[in-house]
């Protein structure tokens, strides 16, 4: 392979030399030869050897002499923190993403009103891992995995090129053979099969959904002001309903009615006493926290003007949700928050699955029937033979089991199992083992809660208010993966502090 | 209509508090009757009286003892400069635009590569006068007009909801009674009736525009690695195109090298010797700027690498462009930015035109064919009739045009004149005079023009280099509209110095 590449790389400059007319910096301007356009596109085939035919779509197995290759399929928690612990003295890493960018998922719910800017939330790949795209044998490839081939070491993958123009390439088909698998590329939204989720409500859990969220909450303020909007309308188009109680459902609608009282009342009045916030839950609203903490969160979300509505809903349509019992929920702004499940990539793959779906892997987070291939976050789970639950869906647990595998790998790579088949007899060391941090949540108005027990069931440290409130922003603060992000996120943070929110719609 | 809007309040009011459930805070969670819902619906029509119906979708015209009315048209620069300085305690202000915030458009090309954050740029409409949406009287309508009654004191509009996903209302019309119009709906990027230019070609006017550029500019960066392009494909991709040598034109080549010399570079290695700028004019670059300037310049982008080319485009296709001497350009990236022409809005408009098509005005900024109407930024020039020439189409011009009719209707409105056909014998005082306080430009690489000679002909000082360019940028920063945007300007370029441009692609 190292040998292919250098071989384009030697065609390469042979035409760029012959073609492209190095600027001189002392002759004046327009004397280039403008017809180096022509001739450089007309002159190219005959130059080059036919390299890229079909079959050369291919970044094919590395060579015994060659570093050996990960291949990373996502770029969310669980693949970012294994890409940054990666030795890359080991091993060569390619990414395989539909993004360039890690999301910091706990904090996107501030992005939708203001908060904090989209770009503090995200993190570009260099960042957490400066090899890829800079050091050969290394790339990011924007891309979706269609289908695995064990056999061969091999995944088959689509460029992705949604949100471009007209010009650019139809997306394209290519293989990666890998020397290490690691299926890292999480899970869906749970719709439960109803009706209309997917046409009319915004999930969140990605930037495009927060921006999406916040361009309609902005056009919703904006066009409820304007002369032909009827009462029913007005109510209806600032009616935002969050359906799902987890700790992203809670902690979107405290923001939402941080940004009511702090923002919308100041510089909407004309529309202030219309938005409303509902907040719909089937059972209880952060069932993992400690009850103390649940009913202090009920407390202030709902001293903060957030209804709170048990309930379960049987049909989303485009302007209104119904319930279980047949009410009806008119809305302007939908965001459904209900959890996760296998996404249809995951399901389409014939591995052992853990209970739930999951891609079911060992203790060591290999997929245990297939060589070479690992499986981390929450697209993975414990198969039933080791005796453990899947654990919960959780940042933390993506994060640690990434950083865990990287060690792993390095591990298998410096006793010399790097490559494709040769791990065999090499001694793993211990198993993966989750310890649970805590959880935390914030509910708006500087208020958060912070729950340390280890279990639902366990003893420990809880708390509720500002100063759980501070440990959450600091908690954050310093989980957040680049100095530059953090710096952002701060300066962010300190921004809308002192002059509120931003309400450009752009 | 003072009293029209009370009857509203009155009966929204009622409905509210019959209809609508007070959380109590010591009432445990869930006893909410969620049938409100059902009852508010079900209630609204019959409790309310028939207000909105179509007639009532009309901002009706002022009383005589209410405050007069000045409704501007759009909130580029010279709208908002106007809106920041009408003095509120006399005129309510009704802002009829696509967007609620202002560009600093001079800035824009630095978004496009991650210098600036695209909120940077946007200024929001409440942090240019407050008293929008945030008093009765006063609006911001998400709108466009389509026709205007001058016989009537009416515009006709209809709501803009492009962006919003499938549950917001219909786009829907109503009009608006105004005291004094401001027509500052600017001018419309000139293709010069080429084929292909709209559909394949990026404008470099708003922040949408911008952030096209960039997601295209990533995309094509990244797709660049993956196997399977041809290396014809790849130097397509990376060929960035610029049509046009003015300001915008020269400053987003600029802001383009920076990012391939200090960016790219380093963190797109594998593809770094594929990407190249080039910049396409029919006449001279700069050509408003001194001669000594334009030679500078010229050296400067060359010394950057960006490909200097005098021609004449003929023809734009999906990913080539093709030139009157028939020679072929590739791209994968083209931006347009030609200057400026009258709109397609400004071209229906019945009203006397300037030379180039723009409304006429007389020195006073008034459409003299009508009553109180008035016209100012690039949409606008003077009449042959004044014996003035049409001003450059400059933000500069457009904001102190702003400000000098601002100053007018105030001293217009103190004098009794503020309500429709009012202003009759008013003595309106020295008519506008502008000054040109000269041009500046930055070409990358810490380098600027400043040219602050009064006209092409005159005398008076001009400079080149990082001196210039830091003028440029202080210039620039203390003509940032708001201290937030100014503190943000201030942290981007900091944060950019720092650590790099920001390159996730969200």
């Amino acid at each position: 392979m190292s040998r292919f590449r250098n071989l384009i790389h030697t065609s390469i400059s042979s035409i760029r030399s012959s073609t492209t007319c190095k600027p001189s910096h002392h002759r004046p301007f327009f004397h280039m030869p403008i017809s180096h356009f022509t001739t450089s596109t007309k002159s190219t085939p005959s130059t080059l050897p036919d390299l890229f035919s079909s079959n050369s779509s291919v970044l094919g197995p590395t060579e015994p002499n060659e570093k050996p290759r990960i291949v990373v399929m996502a770029s969310g928690w669980a693949g970012c923190s294994l890409m940054k612990a990666i030795d890359t003295n080991v091993y060569d890493i390619v990414c395989v993403s539909t993004r360039n960018h890690m999301v910091f998922t706990p904090l996107l719910a501030s992005t939708c009103v203001g908060t904090l800017e989209f770009r503090s939330v995200a993190v570009p790949l260099h960042r957490i891992q400066p090899v890829i795209d800079s050091t050969p044998g290394s790339y990011f490839f924007p891309a979706r995995c269609t289908t695995i081939d064990t056999d061969d070491h091999v995944i088959h993958c689509e460029t992705v090129t949604d949100g471009s123009g007209s010009n650019t390439l139809e997306p394209w088909k290519f293989k990666v053979s890998y020397d290490k698998l690691i299926i890292a590329s999480g899970a869906e939204a749970l719709t439960f099969g109803i009706n209309g989720v997917k046409e009319h409500a915004i999930f969140l859990r990605e930037v495009s959904h927060a921006q999406e969220i916040r361009r309609k909450l902005l056009l919703n303020l904006m066009l409820s002001d304007v002369p032909g909007i009827s009462v029913e309308e007005k109510s209806r188009l600032l009616h935002c309903v969050v359906v799902g109680g987890g700790p992203t459902g809670v902690e979107f609608s405290g923001e939402l009615s941080d940004f009511i009282i702090r923002d919308v009342r100041e510089r909407y009045s004309h529309v202030k006493d219309y938005i409303h916030v509902t907040l719909i839950e089937a059972n209880e609203i952060l069932s993992s926290f400690d009850v103390r903490l649940r009913q202090y969160a009920m407390k202030q979300l709902t001293k903060s003007g957030v209804h709170l509505v048990r309930g379960v809903v049987k049909d989303v349509q485009s302007q209104k949700i119904i319930l279980n019992d047949g009410t009806e929920v008119p809305y302007g702004l939908l965001v459904w928050s209900t959890g996760v499940g296998p996404s249809t990539f995951i399901s389409s793959l014939q591995f052992p699955k853990s209970r739930g779906g999951r891609i079911g892997v060992d203790e060591w987070l290999r997929v245990p029937s297939v060589q070479d291939v690992f499986s981390v976050g929450d697209c993975s789970g414990y198969l039933e033979s080791t005796g453990k639950q899947p654990l919960p869906a959780l940042a933390q647990v993506a994060e640690r089991q990434g950083k865990y595998l990287a060690h792993l790998l390095n591990q298998i790579g410096k006793a010399g199992g790097g490559h494709a088949n040769a791990a065999g007899d090499i001694e793993l060391g211990a198993p993966f083992v989750y310890k649970h941090f805590g959880s935390m949540a914030s509910v708006g108005s500087y208020k958060a809660l912070v729950d340390l027990r280890e279990s639902k069931e366990g003893k420990g440290l809880s708390l509720a208010g500002f100063v759980s409130w501070f440990i959450w922003r600091s908690a954050y603060l310093t989980r957040v993966v680049s100095w530059r992000n953090r710096f952002y996120v701060a300066v962010n943070w300190a921004t809308t502090f002192v002059f509120g929110r931003d309400i450009s719609r752009i």
